[in-house]
């Protein structure tokens, strides 16, 4: 079988790993790979605190994604080589003012719904759990597996396995579908899918990555927080990197305005929560669109008996890398592809016409 | 005479120009021109706002720089066929809490010291003279002269109008004084003059450089102020460049512990007074190194009769371009460099042996 992948990002480059190692000939087409959300992304594996409201069908998906990743993380430096830096260490949420932990409070709720760990924290425990938390912090919550991987190795790994795999890149735009020579056609092109009339929508992001010295104190952590109503996480990498995110905005793919007041609360928040983090590099900034879908879930199975989407994974791109490789090469075997229903990429058309 | 000039920041660059334009047949060492302050720098061409307690020995000398621009800058256009990007707007100096408004108010002191144009606004007409204001500020300092150029036009003019000038630019750097075939010898190195036994020092700085998309009203004075305690200014030009500086601490020639805390330090402060400043784009972060001295003053004189300094002029080296330029002509040249009795290079050493 001849399977034509279109979006060579993290999803379009697992999709195609793969369906090489099922035994396709795989082409990923794209001109530029990585261009899009996953090298912007902070890498949160976080299936307890990326849950939202109204986003209970996800959480099966990211449950079984979340556990399938030390194996992927693993197979993946296998195959390609290459360090993706998975990292086993807990997350804890925070707040400052009483608004926070009320909100933080409201989170543990939800968290509870994943029925995956959680454990509240007096101030004195989750001071001990990160010491690098402001003294201000005076109650928390601890997801202790909630972790997190880099996206950038993964991105590099993936292009690497891809490629011995066997993978073939072909770095041009697809436009026509129909002009694709393939078997199959799988579109993760993230928020590129659009063109190809996938409801995808790109939701702004800015991301910072600090850099911290030898001699300067990291947090052993992935501490998420909420400050004066606004919410902020630090994803702290080996050998230094401290990747504050995100802001979420709707602004089309203007990736200039507004990145002043977006960096000045990122770095107000994150100082607020970890005030040594002042103390660090500022060393990117970085501005990404997550591909957002009408109801905040993915879009992941056939449009038609040729074509498969893969995309719309909003802020869950890195965490559901490995399940949706998994389920996509199923429906590319014939084969059950996991709990992928609430996903159907057409129900949003679906629901017009009934 | 043969010139030798260590050093293609402004500040030598500009003195090769004058001492060319007199006859000289001048070299510029620098492995790197313009590497060092000059082209982090704002610009600020601020003799009553860059007026500092103990510093009144600088007055006179900023005055004559300051009054020297306009001419200058037109010189160094039609001698460059470059822009400079000098504009002439006025400085307002605001403050927004009880504490910085009375910091405005101690500055005020200072600024009339100066005996130049000074005039106390009400809130009301602080906000007329600059529409952007905050609605929190309630009362400011209008400085009519203190104006701004363009300090990277300013160094790529200087470097074309030298060039056309005759001056012959010699990538190397310069360790022995007594190595370099020339006449004179003109140390215009900024921080690196201390490798010549200088009393010059890096104090650094933080300058962040913002983008406003053409649709966006941007500020039509430059604007400085104090808040809750820590100072700011933003200075704009034209096409939409709008310069937001300056932090000010002492870490040797370290470039990045740190930037985090400055960078967030200087956008809170921005976005308190202009609140516009948040929709900018953030553009880049540089880092910069002040040339300092103990007293705060520059180093300009004689300090053999070979060898003469042009240096150390710490927060104001672009301000200072035209007056050290044509006091340093003067000095080769055998005649009156004017006001610069208090810059004597060896004030220092002469004070330990007496």
């Amino acid at each position: 079988m001849r399977v034509a992948v279109v979006g060579a990002g993290s999803i379009g480059l697992a999709v195609a790993w793969r369906a090489a190692q099922a035994g396709a000939e795989v082409v990923v087409h794209d001109p530029e790979p990585g261009s899009g959300a996953s090298r912007v992304a902070a890498g949160m594996i976080a299936p307890v605190t990326e849950s939202h409201y109204g986003e209970a069908a996800l959480t099966p998906f990211m449950a079984a994604s979340a556990d399938a990743w030390p194996a992927f993380a693993r197979e993946l430096e296998a195959a390609s080589g290459l360090p993706v830096g998975f990292r086993d260490i807990p997350t804890v949420v925070v707040g400052v003012e009483d608004g926070d932990r009320a909100e933080v409070e409201r989170q543990t709720e939800l968290y509870r719904l994943t029925a995956r760990e959680v454990e509240t924290l007096t101030g004195r425990a989750v001071r001990r759990t990160e010491p690098l938390l402001s003294h201000r912090v005076r109650a928390g919550v601890l997801a202790a597996e909630d972790r997190a991987v880099d996206p950038r190795a993964v991105h590099d790994a993936l292009l690497a396995a891809a490629d011995r795999a066997g993978v073939r890149l072909e770095p041009t735009a697809v436009d026509d579908l129909d002009a694709v020579d393939a078997d199959r056609v799988v579109i993760a092109a993230g928020c590129g899918s659009a063109r190809f009339g996938l409801p995808v929508r790109p939701v702004r992001g800015v991301v910072l990555r600090l850099r911290a010295a030898p001699e300067q104190p990291v947090p052993r952590t992935t501490v998420r927080g909420y400050v004066k109503g606004g919410s902020v996480y630090i994803v702290t990498r080996e050998h230094g990197e401290v990747v504050i995110g995100a802001t979420s905005d709707e602004r089309g793919f203007d990736s200039t305005t507004g990145t002043a007041g977006a960096v000045h609360d990122l770095l107000r928040r994150a100082i607020e929560l970890v005030p040594e983090t002042a103390e660090y590099h500022l060393a990117e900034v970085s501005v990404g669109f997550r591909p957002g879908t009408p109801d905040n879930l993915p879009l992941i199975g056939r449009l038609d008996p040729r074509t498969l989407a893969a995309t719309g994974h909003y802020r869950n791109g890195i965490a559901l890398v490995p399940a949706t490789a998994t389920a996509v090469a199923a429906l590319l075997a014939g084969g059950d592809p996991g709990p992928v229903a609430a996903f159907a990429p057409q129900r949003f058309t679906e629901q017009e016409e009934t």
